[in-house]
């Protein structure tokens, strides 16, 4: 089944311990659909600029994606005193300030929908412009929480599955404890919660079946790496390895699910090690299988 | 097999969000020789001063607790602010501060030995008094790495297991990427290094075997408690149902190993719901296996 997602795509510029880049091409949507476009098709809604050629398109199914007079959005980091979250150095929206999402006609049939990580207003109305997506997902940041609180609220109520980090998830629950933070979270509306850890893996939150609790939360590890170049991307391109597997199977059981979270980490896995998309970009789907199966062993119990 | 532990067995008062306790029994050696006493026979050797009255005696078998004049060691520590570490208000080293560990005779012969976190110069003359030791764990933390390496170090080289957490890993290796500061720990010494991840789990190190580096690492995840009482003691709860599990089984295999840091997991998990060492106290190995096979179920893939 093919994924519709909406979101931002973008240049970066970021400096790690390991060296840094230019403009490189990046933002939620891109990663995402990079990463989902090994198991499934992807079409991508977004705007960019006029600095968006022809090396940048090769990446792309385009049809979605409008261009507008101006400078695509751009985004500046550092990691250079913490890997484990960059310092925003310079943001500039350019054409995304005046993003009206449209959705080709050929795209409203797509039955897998995924919302990254952009103004909750603009979810909200791609949501209901697909009402025939089977499966939403959706992802959101600490900014959205903390002052757009009553929009994405909305957005919440239109989700069955929301992926998040571990501080986001505590503070839209305004809640420490995780598993109590995730139970108000799907209260909210998502049935299911994933919650990424960064270094330490990822939890799969359902909504409580009375008297079953503790067999609805799935917990996969990260792939350990020796070596983190740069970070960004990596919960975008776990998403789009989630969501992408998803799409692919024939049926949507427990384990299809619990798949798809070691999928998900894959994907995050692959990306933090090289710069920007690079290595997504050379990635082959029988490297993908092979992490798979020794992410599997890694937590193996006989 | 019998495990013999050497360290602290002290007096605790805590405050968290969840309620105060004043001078509850507490101690290194005594939460890991309760968490291990469910799998196998454990001797305790430490100091304790006269407070230790008989209430505390039931806990232990006393043959190798020493009896000091004075009071016991003393810890006063807070969680109001983070639940995931200590601020310490205030330690008396009390009868601590003369000991010198007395091994009785009917002790030497076990073949566990587990050296809990106390000064590496003590650990190193209890490991040199028990040649036939087998196989030998042990722990340490922040102030020890910092202000008493070279004493540390000789204790390094004589382990075959080091149970420490992500700070004192980074710390020990001067390294911020874990993979890469467990390999330099294992330099060090010890064979195997278990990581305590907190909330989120453990990973277990082997000295790598070349061209099998991928196998050599396995992850446990944390259970996920909805929650936490008292974090005092996870730690040495983790190393005692580690180890315990070790002693009580007929072969080391890697899927041995791989069970323990599981029983590691839930022991911690047990000790946290409640103040002290109340909930060890009243568990029983029924709830143990319960929670084992919950805890494998959380991570499995089909």
């Amino acid at each position: 089944m093919a994924i519709t997602v909406v979101g931002s795509v973008a240049f970066d510029s970021v400096e790690t311990p390991a060296g840094r880049r230019d403009r490189c091409l990046a933002g939620a949507a891109t990663y995402f659909s990079l990463a989902a476009s090994f198991f499934t098709n992807v079409r991508v809604i977004a705007v960019v600029g006029e600095d968006f050629g022809p090396t940048e398109q090769a990446v792309f199914d385009t049809r979605g994606i409008e261009r507008a007079p101006g400078r695509s959005f751009f985004w500046q980091g550092s990691y250079l005193d913490n890997l484990n979250e960059a310092k925003t150095l310079n943001t500039e929206l350019n054409v995304f300030a005046g993003f009206e999402p449209k959705i080709p006609e050929a795209y409203r049939d797509s039955e897998f929908l995924f919302l990254a990580n952009i103004d909750p207003v603009l979810q909200r109305r791609v949501r209901e412009a697909m009402p025939h997506a089977k499966l939403v997902a959706g992802d959101t940041m600490n900014y959205w929480i903390k002052d757009h609180r009553p929009a994405l609220l909305e957005v919440l109520a239109g989700l069955d599955i929301l992926l998040i980090n571990d501080t986001e998830t505590r503070m839209l629950a305004g809640n420490n404890n995780l598993v109590q933070a995730a139970r108000r979270v799907m209260s909210f509306g998502p049935r299911m919660l994933v919650v990424k850890h960064g270094e330490y893996g990822s939890s799969l939150f359902h909504r409580a079946i009375p008297n079953e609790q503790e067999s609805e939360t799935f917990r996969a590890p990260a792939f350990p790496l020796d070596q983190v170049v740069d970070p960004t991307g990596a919960g975008d391109s776990f998403a789009g390895g989630f969501f992408g597997y998803l799409a692919s199977q024939p049926e949507l059981t427990p384990g299809t699910f619990r798949r798809a979270m070691f999928y998900g980490g894959v994907m995050g896995s692959f990306t933090v090690e090289r710069f920007g998309t690079e290595r997504l970009q050379e990635l082959t789907r029988e490297e993908i299988d092979k992490r798979f199966a020794q992410f599997r062993e890694l937590t193996h119990l006989d």
